[in-house]
């Protein structure tokens, strides 16, 4: 596939196919592992989410030791023409300038990822300038968004071309050796298209779905919920055909996290989905092929207004909960080690049979 | 201090000494801490609890730089005269099994300290049988309690004794290099004083603070509440005596937790606290030293009864929700990790000034 021209009707059938290729997750292995844990030294169910976890990457990676130390996280950036309204009070040049510092390894989700032991991937996915930097991967569709208040944010072709680029940097990094991925991006604005596509998913008003994003005061956020109430309007995108969602009310970085997503199910590789832009991304990928969900894992529950019902849609009980709302994939970062103690939970303890205990 | 010997009442005045002399955290480094978290390149307050947890592990270690590498969890195992009244559908040789399988590495607590690479200290501190292990500390105070239905479920004496080892077993953990420490328990039948002393210190009603503990069904929880209700009517703890409270209805593990939070204060050191025993154990240190509280960090919300209402009396909104209920101190060695992630935040990332963005 040649990311960088122009794609036309073939490209998208091209993509339909390779979502129909996508598997579940194997239900033999998932249940192998939950005999495993049902026998382990402890109360039945007494790890919680833990036991889940393990069974889950049993299932994904098709192994009883799901292998959780090769973590990347894909952090894609892109711009939104939508901040010409004003719904942001954040300058957009911040886009930019943080996803240079992502390549510098000194923004926040570097950090935990740092900690954490990750590779962190940048991605130029649609950032409104050139980014200079070779520790960027450069994959820009366009020089951010159009203005979704004035017309659609981008065209069907750059919609599917932005998770094209997403399944290939997941493939990319599967292929380099990497056994557990996570999303994140950076967006000045991105607050806004989200919203809008969750709304339009979920058919809830704007305004229950429409938060502060990068500490908007109360009165930018009225005025917000405005632009994506027009922008809605205007485009009348078909909350039956999820491209159309993401081409007209969404952001490049939205469609590049759900091809993260969606090529970690690919992969059989599981993919954790950080906060409220991420968790769009999911319900995008999810539309676009329910089978990805089983290879998708929450991480924390977002402060983002909005984040919640996303989460409630996916079926997700996010396990952190630290009252972050930075995004860039930090939530997500934090989850490596989670994911990984499930692992341990079962690689290291012994049977209620090997400690002559009786199953409770 | 000799820990093997009655103590009378010197010994007592002994431990109040010794708790004067705990410090607040200092609000110096705290303030230091907290204007580096405001300046760093991300939105004021984004980064939610984690910058919570570094400002206030700046003001625990006295240091711009916490150290969060060498961890600890003091594991300690008592058995509880109040099985003989059937509270628990669980063997209490289970309390001896797993004990030694706390040695052999094999427990759950065990698996998740692994991950985080922490090391497990294993005391027994009161299980009712020989414990024969060199991998455990031996600091047995009496063959497990006495039935607290019938009457006080230890002495006054063994009740200070048991505050002493835990500061005993923090200290040392601390003078071999342990800088964050984690609490845990093993005690067939502990969710019984547990839900005893959350009762009298908190003067609510046991049936609003008594869970099924070892899965327990439905009607042994009610007999296990008639219990509770019988041994608080028959001994009379005063409120306001915490060691009363600990001695009539209390069990040994739960004062030896009470004392390494104690230890931890003493040695400037942070402790994290586990699960629905170990919150109500850190009840009882706030209770005797209220400054103890400055170094304790929650952990997870167990799904045990009574969790909540302990979390919400030390004021803590634990930041783990796996529904985990099997103690051990499973929760606290999955947060050394968070902790660790905040002084990341800090090492790592540059300020609003360096990333040349302004601060919203």
């Amino acid at each position: 596939v040649n990311f960088f021209y122009g794609l036309d009707q073939e490209d998208e059938m091209d993509l339909f196919k390779r979502l129909e290729e996508i598997e579940p997750a194997d239900a033999g292995w998932a249940a192998k592992a939950r005999d495993r844990v049902d026998h382990l030294a402890k109360l039945v169910g007494s790890m919680g989410q833990l036991e889940d976890y393990y069974v889950r990457l049993c299932g994904i990676q098709r192994t009883m030791k799901p292998d959780m130390t090769q973590r990347a996280i894909v952090v894609l950036s892109a711009d939104h023409g939508v901040v010409a309204e004003g719904v942001s009070p954040c300058d957009p040049v911040v886009t930019l300038k943080q996803t240079l510092n992502f390549a510098r390894g000194v923004t926040g989700v570097c950090a935990l990822a740092k900690q954490a032991g990750a590779r962190v991937i940048p991605v130029d996915i649609g950032v409104a300038a050139e980014v200079c930097s070779d520790q960027i991967i450069h994959r820009k569709i366009r020089y951010g968004t159009a203005n979704m208040a004035e017309g659609p944010a981008m065209t069907r072709e750059e919609a599917i071309r932005s998770i094209e680029v997403g399944i290939e940097i997941a493939l990319m990094a599967v292929s380099e050796g990497s056994t557990v991925l996570g999303t994140g991006e950076m967006g000045i604005g991105n607050t806004t298209p989200s919203a809008a596509m969750l709304s339009v998913f979920s058919q809830v008003a704007p305004q229950e779905v429409t938060g502060i994003g990068s500490n908007a005061p109360e009165a930018m956020v009225l005025h917000k919920i405005d632009v994506i109430e027009r922008a809605i309007e205007l485009n009348r995108p078909n909350p039956q055909d999820p491209i159309d969602v993401l081409s007209k009310v969404g952001g490049l970085e939205i469609g590049g996290m759900a091809g993260v997503m969606i090529g970690g199910a690919m992969s059989q590789t599981p993919v954790i989905v950080d906060g409220f832009i991420s968790s769009v991304a999911a319900l995008l990928a999810v539309r676009l092929k329910p089978e990805v969900l089983d290879y998708l894992f929450p991480s924390h529950k977002s402060r983002e207004k909005g984040a919640a019902l996303a989460s409630a849609l996916l079926g997700f009980d996010p396990p952190l909960d630290l009252q972050m709302r930075l995004g860039e994939g930090t939530g997500a970062a934090l989850m490596f080690n989670v994911l990984e103690s499930a692992v341990f939970m079962s690689n290291e303890m012994i049977t209620c049979e090997e400690a002559e205990i009786a199953v409770i």
